[in-house]
């Protein structure tokens, strides 16, 4: 697990030196800290209002020593906290930090996809999440400008942000131009 | 590579069998599917204009006989096509089909939370999402009600979809009383 972790580092690593280092690789970095299928469920069980070793270990199924190695690597990047309860000092409660918290989002999107495109049923999951105070339903997570639906990749436009290097923006082009046609190249569509 | 997805598979299969089957089980389903970083950054290198096996092999900086693995995976989850050009009949693109488009808020989502919590900088990521056809910029992506503000997981209640067992009844109703501390019991906060 450790060896198959330092293999991951550096084939990031490696990536940051390529066209992904400069295009939008905030994605990449995302995963580097979340994108083994553990470290998410770990963390939505959290959401579910799981706490203690024992009761991952029960609800995931999930073999000891990954788990420690999983809640380890959580807490080391800062997504969890492992925090001392009561008075023995030998009891431990794993909390989500707003590092952490703030994964919901992407939960959320992966369980409406599952929802829709991974259901054995073909009916949609068990469960429907609506707003606490007011039960109204959640809507369709993705990127919308403000009030509007949501968009899909062939909606939206990639922009430098201020501090873009000028490989990005060259990166940046050659992208739009691909996906939404845009100016400069006078190129026919099929 | 297989074997790794063999033990995954049985892994995953087994955890239908726990707590984990019933409770929000879309979620597992999905990252069993896609829950394997490469196979995610393909995906996102789709939303880019990448089409061809040297282009991904190139930018992705990865071992071909990963990226074979990895593609036909995607193909045989029906998240991606694998579709000849050109009339030699040796030449493929490989496309995203629907159910791989759906996964853009997925990403969007990741990549906004790296933007902000694993960004090097500090500043953020490089690359900022605009509406193409307004340029007005993509607001943060998450679950909301109708209208409203992104919610975190303390302000959403589940509920059971109308085919759910009673079984996933009673893990909703546990799991509403640990995040938002409803009804039925009276415990008193600490």
């Amino acid at each position: 697990m450790k060896l198959r972790d330092a293999t991951k580092r550096r084939k990031i690593i490696s990536m940051y030196r390529k066209d992904l280092s400069a295009i939008d690789c905030s994605t990449a970095r995302a995963l580097d800290q979340v994108g083994e299928w553990w470290s998410l469920l770990i963390v939505r069980e959290c959401t579910l209002g799981t706490k203690r070793f024992d009761e991952f270990q029960r609800r995931l199924d999930i073999a000891r020593n990954v788990l420690t190695n999983r809640l380890n690597h959580l807490c080391e990047t800062g997504i969890m906290d492992k925090v001392p309860v009561g008075d023995s000092g030998r009891r431990f409660e794993y909390r989500l930090t707003p590092k952490g918290e703030a994964l919901y989002p992407v939960l959320v999107a992966l369980m409406q996809w599952g929802d829709k495109w991974a259901s054995p049923n073909g009916q949609g999951g068990p469960i429907q999440l609506v707003e606490n105070s007011t039960g109204k339903p959640v809507t369709p997570v993705g990127p919308r400008a403000e009030g509007g639906p949501v968009l899909t990749f062939r909606d939206v436009r990639l922009q430098p942000a201020p501090w873009a290097s000028d490989y990005t923006r060259g990166l940046i082009d050659k992208r739009n131009q691909a996906i939404l046609g845009e100016p400069d190249t006078e190129e026919e569509k099929e």
